[in-house]
């Protein structure tokens, strides 16, 4: 049975950005499971079944809603046990939490300070005021004044990524010999970023963007089939 | 049969100080395995097992040598496979080699900072002088300019623990519901500078610092049994 994914998009309903809806896209890819999305802007997420979460991804498995990416990651490892594991048994689940908050304190923020004028420039005009007006708030500054500070921020960021750097001289993937959900996870904050701005996050020489290119390579090139931007 | 851990030790063989001994000493605990060890000086590495490695731990097992704490561990889940797992799967193997990196680029450099002076009262002469002039040349200033940066750097060190205190609303442990040999990684970083120096690294209601506490009550209180530098 096919699985719905709603996923977070803006004007262009080709290009879905959210980091967090790519945990889920690769997630489902990684099960082999087949999947429909349901193109989903800001200002609809309210209404997503219901009215289930504030955030989306959203998934529907038939009678079955799930909510959250690391929740819909967890559901699928339970409903669908002889499918690839995501997470390579209970250790794996556990760690894969630590990487999430890892890349959640460390990644983001730096992302949302590069791309944040970008993110705005995806949506249209309604859901542009909302994205405005929502992170201004939050930020307590205009969305200009937040990205005013990514070159200054670019060397620490970089740094900051030294674990992960450092892993990939023992092995190429969090996943050990091959990827599970714990790349995903940091491999959605860089797609996100990616696909919302031009700003360049990485030395290509980097062993870092190395292993985000072998992710993009993933599940016959998934994370390819949006562009990145120019 | 008993295993035997060279562990460092300066001036006193009941103070046990070095980190990655201590993730080792825990792992063997894990385990259940008995142990004895072997008090080492820094002067003596180079001697232990026919000069098999540049650091300790080292451990012996029968006919079995293993040095490097990661690898101890990775031998000891294989060699007794029956007794509590280290990694909880081949995933938990895989991340925690990303913990390991996290833990060594975020939680040594300052514990190195905040401890080095401490380290340095706690060996010999002969020892001490070995420590002052090898960890003066790496760092290219005094121990005493090394530590003076301590006061300076502690917010952001605190800062930095935020995916583990994030973590640690999810679970208690970095293994989950119990510790797994990731705990006993970032443990053995922390022990390091409790055994070290009385400099206070954590606040009391710092969801880390009770989480340092569970893992110093594992193991019949294990880690307690050196106690705090005063």
């Amino acid at each position: 049975m096919t699985i719905l994914l709603y996923e977070l998009v803006g004007r262009d309903e080709g290009r879905p950005f959210s980091p967090h809806c790519w945990k889920a896209t690769m997630a489902l890819a990684h099960k082999g499971l087949e999947m429909s999305t349901a193109p989903t802007r800001f200002l609809e997420v309210p209404a997503v079944e219901g009215g289930v979460s504030k955030t989306v991804p959203v998934i529907r498995d038939g009678d079955k809603v799930v909510t959250d990416s690391f929740a819909i990651a967890l559901y699928l490892e339970e409903a669908y046990p002889d499918r690839p594991s995501l997470f390579g048994g209970e250790g794996g689940k556990a760690m894969a939490r630590f990487i999430e908050r890892w890349s959640q304190s460390t990644v983001h923020p730096y992302v949302t300070t590069a791309a944040l004028v970008d993110l705005h420039a995806m949506q249209d005009e309604q859901n542009g005021s909302y994205f405005r007006q929502s992170r201004e708030q939050r930020f307590g500054k205009r969305l200009e004044d937040v990205v005013a500070a990514r070159d200054a921020g670019l060397a620490t960021f970089r740094a900051a990524l030294e674990p992960l750097r450092s892993m990939l001289s023992y092995q190429p993937f969090i996943g050990g010999a091959s990827p599970l959900f714990a790349d995903y996870i940091v491999f959605g904050a860089l797609q996100w970023a990616r696909i919302a701005s031009p700003y360049k996050l990485l030395e290509d020489s980097d062993v870092v963007a190395q292993w985000f290119t072998r992710c993009l390579d993933l599940h016959g090139g998934l994370g390819r089939k949006v562009a990145a931007a120019a």
